[in-house]
Order: structure tokens, then sequence, then C-alpha cells
């Protein structure tokens, strides 16, 4: 694989104008683009460049709307509701972002939730936009079906992300972002396309016992992190960013990978809690005392500290990727 | 171990008047009598009736400050501050479940911080509470430290639990309950009595090295459910439970086991989304549609499932425990 580096800006106005090319929007285009760059930035390829192709080829199969326009409005002072309209979930985190952060500022905290959306991508980055305005943001936001519920073997459940930012006075804000299963379902089609096993522990068949068979994996269900209380989590998960939004369930939903049938329509809950209408300067002061606590022991980083060094080369270097990516883009966009 | 059984209410007076009889005042005594035999009859003994010995050691030597009157204030609309005054964290849950419910009718979603708290003990009962009241609740609570940062060795955070209920249509809510370790301290200090060695991947030494060593393991950590991922959500629930409420961290925090030192003064978010200002009748409709779907396949059960038929039993036969433990209350009590 040939590397090659691209601008950032001009690796957002590639996607960006590959997405156009297949009917997408421009401005729905652009919310993407950026979004699939930052993930890419950050380490998180998997919710970055990869998704370019199949995300144009659900715009022109009309899976994702290109020219959905997401709706917001405010039934409570503390809760907003974004309609996506079957487009991409991005544009509709800018505007929730925006509004749930503006109505955290007047009442302490505030969710948004998503309806009639897509996949997230990655779930820290919508956490981290509300850290930087001076709120803690948690996301819940669900995935098709990929693990079963405890004492079951019939996938259910998303990996559910679950992320978590907290702002930090003159630092980076502190950003969580994990999946609930041990590990992402992209590692198992990767070890499939291999030919190679699996690590037990990974994923169980479609009986519910653990293989290390990539191909029983993937007719089977991912393992959960943790276990049954990862399985609860995963519970907890769907309710929040589907049954509380009205977005689909995980067993409902489509695929996120391919242009095949309806929107997937899956959820996303986001909440936002003001610090300076909440706890206000001490909350910075105590931040401070808890992260200096962990980071004098050796060997402790904190959760997602690794995006920053990435993003001070991307923004220096320009972002790395393979010459075969920027072809597929090139011709994506033409 | 003689078994023995005695009526609810008769276990709950049996409980407050010991705690009285060491200097707590009646209404807080009932208020943590009641959780203390509630979380006895759901099968938590960890947080039941073991404790009130120590219980009463920590309200005679004031370390739990017996008379302490709880006090609520409401900063912002959807923000409830609660000062626990040193006292136990019933009393000051009591008024927490009453004034974020009503909060959240009004903003659709409200949080209450709980500071200068101790032991929320049965986590999933408050969560139940809001549940039973039309809100979904989810609680983060802060704990003495357990577990290491991921990568460290030396305990900072807490086993930091982490709670959610969601109410159902004419069925019991769905109640979720779980510590962030692999299992709770308590079963290494059991093994440790017994002189037992316990199994690999529950609890690391003091150099963050796997040890099934019972008196190494006490010396050491807990190890965290779904290793990083569980202790990035320890992380979180620190900032949650305890930056954001003016609580103490793990890392800061005194025994809730002993009557040594000050108080603990860790702390507690509760956060409730009032369904029917939020999502209305349609999300009763599709927790059904999830539940079904998960109790449609074998071996499936809800989260807390168990609890319910505990509670038949001892409404029906009343609390069932041993003689020695109705001994020692008895004499507590005296």
């Amino acid at each position: 694989m040939t590397t090659a580096t691209i601008a950032v800006e001009d690796a957002e106005a590639l996607v960006a104008n590959a997405l156009i090319a297949h009917g997408c929007a421009p401005g729905n285009a652009l919310s993407t683009a950026r979004a699939l760059v930052a993930a890419e930035i950050d380490g998180q390829a998997g919710h970055g460049l990869s998704r370019v192709g199949s995300y144009c080829a659900q715009v022109k199969a009309g899976k994702v709307k290109g020219g959905a326009a997401a709706q917001v409005s405010r039934p409570r002072p503390g809760w907003i509701a974004v309609d996506a309209g079957h487009g991409f979930a991005f544009p509709a985190f800018d505007l929730a972002v925006d509004a749930v952060s503006a109505a955290a500022a007047e009442t302490g905290i505030a969710a948004a939730a998503i309806a009639r959306s897509h996949h997230c991508g990655q779930a820290g980055r919508h956490v981290e936009r509300l850290a930087d305005r001076g709120c803690i943001g948690l996301l819940f936001a669900n995935t098709p079906e990929a693990m079963a519920p405890w004492g079951g073997s019939k996938p259910l459940f998303g990996t559910n992300p679950i992320a978590f930012a907290a702002p930090r006075r003159g630092q980076p804000s502190l950003v969580i972002d994990l999946s609930l299963s041990v590990v992402a379902r992209g590692k198992v089609m990767a070890a499939s396309k291999r030919g190679e096993t699996i690590p037990e522990g990974w994923a169980l068949d479609a009986e519910g016992r653990p293989t290390t068979d990539p191909a029983a994996a993937l007719a089977g269900s991912m393992v959960p992190m943790g276990e049954a209380k990862g399985a609860a989590l995963a519970l907890m998960v769907e309710v929040m960013a589907a049954a509380l939004t009205g977005g689909r369930f995980g067993f409902e939903a489509t695929s996120f990978l391919n242009a095949e049938g309806g929107p997937p329509d899956v959820g996303q809950c986001l909440l936002a809690i003001d610090i300076r209408a909440t706890a206000g300067e001490a909350f910075l002061d105590r931040m401070a005392v808890l992260t200096d606590a962990m980071l004098a022991q050796e060997g402790v980083r904190l959760p997602g500290s690794s995006r920053l060094a990435r993003r001070d080369a991307a923004a220096r270097d320009g972002l790395s990727t393979s010459e075969a990516m920027l072809a597929e883009l090139r011709a994506l966009a033409e």
C-alpha cells in the first residue's frame, strides 16, 4: 500500500464533492465530509474515509436522503427534538449541538433526541464539541443488531456506543468514546477477508457458543464487553437512543454499510450539562485534581489523548492515507 | 446458620431503632432502615442488613451526622442541588427523587447533584422510584478508591455504580444496576476470611499484576469490567458524581465500612427524564416491543427481574435472614 498525504481542507472538499456527485445537497455533504475526515485524522479509520464509497452509494440509491433538511423543535425548556429526516446524522448533530448547549445554558441540563437518523460516526466528536463549549456531553447511540441479550443467542442490540466529554481549564477536553462490544465488528470482517481466525472472547456463533471462526461469528453475534453488564448497558442505550427518541431499535434497523433497503432510522440521545450554569469554576479545579492524580501514575494516559498528537500531525503534514484511497475518492467525485 | 424470618415492617422498625439508639434522628433512621431492608429483600445483602452494625458505629462516632437535615435548592430550572450534610445518603435521595421528578415534569430532563453524601446503597432502588413515577432514571455514584486508572496500579476510582430504570406499561419498571468492577470487593473480602483463593481476573496486586491471593488483591486493586472500557466508565462516573456535584473523588473519600476518619463526602448525580413531557405514550409502546423481542429468546430474562419474586416472597412470608443477624440487630437496638 503506497501512502499518500492530502491537506485536511482538500480531503474535506474531495469527500464533499464525492457525496455531491451522488446527489447529496452541498451543506449536508460538507457536514458529513468534515466528520469523516475528522474521524480519519483521529485514528478512527473505521468511521472515516472507508465509509465514503458506501455513503455515496446510499445517497444514490435514496437509502440516505441527500437533500434532507434536519428540523429542530423544543417541546420543553430542556428537551430538543431533532428530526434527521432520513439524512446523514452529521447535519442533525450540527443543529443538535447548537440547540442543546443553548438550552443547557438556561436550564442547567438539556437533551437532544435525534430520530430518523443514520450512523453517528465517531461518537466522541459530538460530545467533544459540547465540552469545547463548556458543557459536559453524554451521547447514547444505537446501531444495527450485533449483540444478543444476555442468555440469548440472536443479535438484538447494536454495539451501541456511549461517549462522554468534559471541559478542562487550559487543556483539551477529556473525551471517552467506547462501543459496548469487546471489539468492533469490523475486526471480525477483516479477519474473515484475510482468512484468519479470531481470538476467543470476541464473538459467538449462531447457537451462542464461543467461536474463533470469523464466518461463524458473522452469522452469530459479538460478545458484549464485561459480559452481562455490557449487555445490560447495550439495552440501556437502546432505550435512550431509540425508545426515547422515536428511532428504530438495533434489530429493526437496516445496515449502515450498504445501499440495500430503506433508511436505518436509528436514533441518538445527546445530553448537555452547562458547567457555568451548574457546578461553575470549581468544576474545572476539580477536573485538574482528578486528571493530575491519574497522570501521576506511570503508564496512565487520559482516554482519547492519542487523538491530540494525530491532529497536530495532520495540521502540520496533512492527512495520511493511501494512494488507493485517494484514487477511489477522486473517482467518486468525478 | 439458623435461618429466621421477620415481617418487613418489623425489620424496618428494628433497624431504625438500632440507628436511633446510636444517635440517629428518627426520620433519617427510618429512611435508612427502609433502604437497607429493601436491598436485603431484593437479594443485595451486601447493601442490606450487614451494614447496620457499621452504620450504628458511624453515627455514634460522628462520622455520619445522625441529625443531618438534607437541603435542596434549585439554582436552574433543570438543576437541583442537594446537600446531604454529612448524613446518610438515603434521606438526601428521598428529597432528590421528589425534586428531580417534579423539575423534569416541567423541563423534560432534570438532574439532582448530591454532595456531602455517604454510600448510595442499592443504586437501582433510586432510579426505580423515578421510573415508578413515569421517569427514566439514571444514577452515577462514586465510592472509595478500589480500581486503578487503565495502565496504572494504584486505586483511584471507586467501583462506581451506574443504575438505570425505565417505566413500562402495566409491568414492573426495567431496572439495570451494575458496579464497574468485575466483581464486588466484598467477594474478595469473603474469600480472604475463608482462606480461599480468588479466580484470576477479579483483582490485581499492588504492582498491577493479576493475582489469585485475596490478601494481595486487597492491597492492590479490583479489575474493571471490560478492562480499559470499564476503567474509562469509572472515570466518567467520578466526573459526574464528584467533580460535578462538589463530592469527593474515590481516592479522597474515607471508607463506607468503618467508623474511622471524617465523613466520606462522596457525591451522586441522579438524572430524570419525564416520559409524559418528552416521548409520551409511544415510549411505553416501544418499551413493550423491545422487552417482547428480548423475552422471545430462550434463556433471556430482563435485568433486575429476580427482585420481583423475592419481593413477593418477602411480602407473603416475611424477610428471610439468620437468627444471628436478628440477634445482632436486637442487641444494637437496646
